[in-house]
């Protein structure tokens, strides 16, 4: 029976295949300071686009979509937004957290040539989601799936991806003319970079450490440790 | 410049390992019916969860966990929460949709060596999250990009997995002793498979087509179409 799960599927991907799949994860990073001017060519843009295009989804009713943003009048009014979230944002931390948090590039906006607004329609394909019954939220969760296969396409290609996430959702519906019933999810910045950093940057200046995957593991019940 | 950005990132991934990821992207569904009772072995499926732990989360939180499920009677516990929460959603469906509804195989719970619960804990790391602000619900968003690891590095090794999202929330963190503030993101079915299929398997029956990308892009504002 072993042998037998051990044919084809096992087979399908030489070892480099499989090291480059490991290679996007690890090497991921959410980059804000490192963006050149370069412009990103449209066929690579939908190449990555395409690939976020292919991710599961909830009844397969795909409620992504994509706006690329290359005005740089747009940019400026996104970026004003993010200013003043910011700020709000920037209140809740004292001390030592504050002094670092001020020092943290958290956008690119201007800097990278392409910015990318991934929506969520929770309305697409009809009223009746097969699997989304009981979780409504599933529509959003494929939406996330599908940045993650753009963020890792982008990765391969040596393209680098920050997501930023201190916006007030319904400013940045406004500043995009997005319909009030879609989801504004993940605004991105792209662009090729000067390099990625061998660590998470947050990790590098201590603001948190990463936690060992042992405590994160649980059998059968959560809570439960493994005998092994 | 442009020579200036060609240079190390790009060179990074070889054309085989960038193959790599568009494969597993390409070539990843979301499997119901083709487990096989192989076991996998626990150093991979640690591997898988250390790919998923390597997702990037909204200010470095890290909010998942993972619960590893192999115990027969909590599977026959989960299987049963699927079946009550599953007739309610065939309800929804009428004529030609319920009768091809009542036909889809659209779990793999008992199957499957093993199932895993993938989880978000919104207090992880303290009440100040930095980048959650503004959207709270990064988190989760951070989660789903662990799954999709996840997911991914599972194809390449020839590992299938499938999302069961017909579940109710509060039964399935009862029976599976969640805290009642931590969220049940995914429940997910893994194991070596016979095969995966060429395309997913909604889009063969014809529950829903493949959109055309080109319908999904939008520039600069939502609905305003490229020039090009």
């Amino acid at each position: 029976m072993r042998r037998e799960a051990q044919k084809s599927p096992l087979r399908e991907f030489s070892r480099s295949q499989k090291a480059g799949v490991y290679k996007a994860i690890y090497k991921r990073r959410d980059v804000r300071g490192h963006f050149l001017p370069a412009p990103v060519p449209d066929r690579l843009l939908r190449k990555l686009l395409d690939a976020a295009h292919h991710a599961g989804s909830v009844g397969f009713m795909q409620p992504w979509s994509f706006i690329v943003i290359r005005a740089e009048g747009v940019k400026q009014i996104v970026k004003g937004l993010f200013e003043q979230a910011n700020k709000k944002a920037a209140e809740v931390f004292q001390g030592e957290r504050k002094e670092l948090y001020s020092r943290l590039k958290l956008e690119a906006i201007l800097e990278a040539p392409v910015n990318l607004c991934v929506t969520c329609d929770p309305t697409r394909n009809g009223p009746h989601v097969l699997g989304r019954h009981t979780i409504r939220e599933t529509d959003v969760y494929s939406t996330c799936c599908a940045i993650q296969n753009l963020w890792l396409t982008a990765r391969a290609e040596g393209i680098g991806i920050g997501w930023v996430s201190v916006f007030d959702p319904d400013q940045l519906r406004s500043a995009l003319r997005i319909p009030d019933h879609i989801i504004p999810v993940a605004y991105l910045c792209i662009g090729y970079v000067r390099e990625f950093l061998a660590k998470p940057e947050l990790e590098t200046l201590g603001w948190l450490q990463r936690l060992p995957l042992d405590d994160l593991i649980f059998s059968d019940y959560w809570g439960q440790k493994s005998a092994t």
